[in-house]
């Protein structure tokens, strides 16, 4: 095995296990963002530089970016995220949409960093968007679509919480303590640092960068103040609809939470791991006003969010609540080739159950029956035929449970409606 | 709009429409593969550039591919087939997997073509492959999962014919004829170009590299030749077990299928759109037993086919047969929000609603309900309820059916019952 050719590093390889988690991953998504009426799109996995240049932060399109020259000579980039395809896209057709647009995604993306427990290079992320409309209600729903998600996979409010704050809200205290327009990107970044550097360190950080003592002072104490969301309208309407849906325990105000990405206006919000190893944020979204306008479209108020496909899976393998009973063998019925001369027969009775619905593997050999049952076996297969040559002359096959090693002859025409039934018994699979 | 940041060349936007359309294919793909009992799985879309430069065509390494150097230097490749990433992720744990392995796959790939009618730069895939087990019964199955998806989508075999060679066959045919085995490819070339070319300019080419009278006249034979099969044991055992599937409609032997890429060593297929306007290839497949060993495995037969996405929409489109009734919306029901002091309300039966099982929209915004009920209409939602005052007072809902403009009130906790009993009833969305 040592000469094979290796995969790219950052890449992963979705053998059918991990396949079958992605898909559960995908279908729980997607049940999610439907359950609100959010209809799935896709944007393209290759985008002009230009596109990202404006809003991403500036880190992600430096420094973190795959870009290239195609044989055309244009400058190429492997999306690292999709809101800006978003707003390119929803820009193109703005004047034919159907406002407010519902629109969820899930596909990869790309970031040359790396590789790390729950980072990789190459990763799927889950983007859920409303564009058209700028209420607190509306920023709800995003995070209504999210907690949904976080309770069907089965986490509770004591391991992931989404926490919430508004940039407005911010802008407003930063006016009040006096730090002008441009030092607060600043501001943010340093507040986004808190929890990675020792306090001393790190208020020695603010003050390098200018703060006051006064200032220093100011903002500690409003990063202490969970009461603060009352002094925004926004806020106060976002935590009563997220009442009136009954998700009250999962969303937490937290005037800690600023977002990297240069494009937030309002609401932002992060899901965090409270509990577990991770103990980081796991998703951010919000709301992102501006950003149809600066990729050439009308202005159009727009909010969502992103997950990662990595660290969410790391987040529920740490909880123990990786799905059970995935779907990695699609066949539960085998049927065997007896020997050369009942080749034909084996092939026939595998196409007639499969007209009635059933998925079966026709072993493509007529190898040992022995050899063939292991298989069965290793594969998970609940069902066997065997057709020989008496159950061929008398139009008739034998069933074998693989479980509990029962047997039965029944007549061809009858073995789908026989194997349904061994089938709907409790399995053991 | 004229603005707005363009797409790349090659690129496709997939809108709820569009996205709604390639489920819909992903979905019917999968029905077909996991009938026959193969596993979804999928590669990274970066690879090495090395994984293809043994055994990919000439011109699709090394002129349409996508290959670029990453921040660490390392030659990295968009990949532009399957293939070579299923022999590498196989051969990597060849010990583990139990054979044989069926797997199949549908995701992104990419290929710098002109874009045209039914090609584009990036493009999707449906790949199926079985390996480790080298018999006529495999490759009759691998056959099989195409023409029971060609049936799923109401193609016919006087629109879509798949047919089917035999590289040994060939090479015994060539051997006959006296053309020497470093000449073989450019007969193969040669022979795939046929149907491209005027027929005397096509057999001056085959004069031009040196082929003889008698070889020209021999190969002119044996591309007439509909009965040639029955000199190979294995095509012979291949379409026994294609008629023993009941499948021979849709399968015919054609000596002039060769196929492009230096891997097939066996059976190689083609589906060809017999009637329609693309009237040419559109998907292929075949034998390649020796690339497990290419990329470092031990040696292992295989067997798989791949057909893209664009190419299958136009012939479908082509024949009328594009599905109808996509789930574009994914929910039938909207609820209003009649003014700010109903908001909660809204939000609450939206969220009981959706409790029961429903896919449900909350309007983000207490506008003028006539706006609200205009956007239900436009997204084709079946009912909308409202909840004013009077309603809530009484924890009742009014439902309307939009198609026939019906109403009733209900008590709140029979809403979901009441909706389900509309949304039963034959749908006009």
């Amino acid at each position: 095995m040592k000469n094979v050719i290796p995969s790219v590093k950052g890449t992963r390889d979705f053998y059918p296990e991990q396949m079958a988690f992605r898909t559960w991953l995908y279908n729980t998504m997607r049940q999610a963002a439907e359950s609100f009426g959010f209809q799935e799109w896709e944007a393209p996995i290759l985008e002009s530089i230009e596109l990202y240049a404006a809003k991403s932060g500036e880190e992600l399109v430096k420094k973190q970016s795959y870009v290239f020259e195609d044989r055309g000579g244009d400058e190429i980039t492997l999306r690292p995220e999709l809101t800006p395809s978003l707003a390119r896209v929803v820009a193109q057709k703005q004047n034919e949409l159907t406002f407010p647009v519902r629109w969820w995604s899930f596909g990869p993306f790309w970031r040359y960093e790396n590789p790390q427990r729950g980072r990789t290079r190459e990763f799927f992320q889950w983007n859920v968007d409303m564009l058209g409309v700028d209420t607190p209600e509306a920023d709800a729903e995003l995070v209504a679509v999210l907690a949904t998600f976080l309770k069907q996979v089965g986490l509770n409010p004591e391991q992931v919480l989404i926490l919430v704050n508004d940039r407005r809200l911010m802008d407003r205290q930063f006016e009040k303590f006096g730090i002008p327009a441009g030092q607060r990107l600043e501001v943010s970044n340093w507040i986004d640092r808190r929890e990675k550097m020792k306090p001393q360190e790190w208020e020695a950080y603010g003050r390098d960068f200018g703060l006051s003592g006064d200032q220093l002072a100011n903002l500690k104490a409003m990063l202490a103040d969970k009461q603060l969301w009352q002094e925004s309208q926004e806020l106060t309407r976002f935590f009563a609809a997220i009442e009136a849906l009954g998700l009250s325990s999962f969303v937490r105000f937290d005037p800690g939470i600023v977002r990297g990405l240069l494009y937030y206006t309002g609401t932002v919000f992060e899901a965090w791991d409270m509990g577990g190893v991770v103990k980081r944020s796991i998703l951010g979204g919000g709301r992102y006003d501006n950003l149809l306008a600066d990729v050439g479209g009308e202005p159009l108020p727009a909010v969502g969010f992103a997950m990662g496909d990595v660290v969410i899976e790391l987040v529920l393998k740490d909880y123990g609540l990786l799905p059970k009973d995935l779907n990695v063998n699609p066949a539960p019925v085998l049927v065997t080739v007896f020997d050369p001369a009942q080749q034909a027969a084996s092939l026939k009775i595998a196409a007639r159950l499969r007209e009635a619905g059933l998925n079966v593997i026709c072993y493509p050999q007529a190898v040992k029956l022995g050899k063939q049952f292991k298989y069965a076996h290793r594969i998970g297969a609940r069902v066997t035929v065997v057709i020989g040559p008496d159950e061929a002359e008398n139009g008739q096959a034998a069933l074998k449970e693989m479980v509990s090693g029962g047997q039965q002859l029944v007549d061809q025409q009858d073995a789908a409606e026989a194997i349904r039934l061994i089938l709907a018994k409790p399995g053991a699979s």
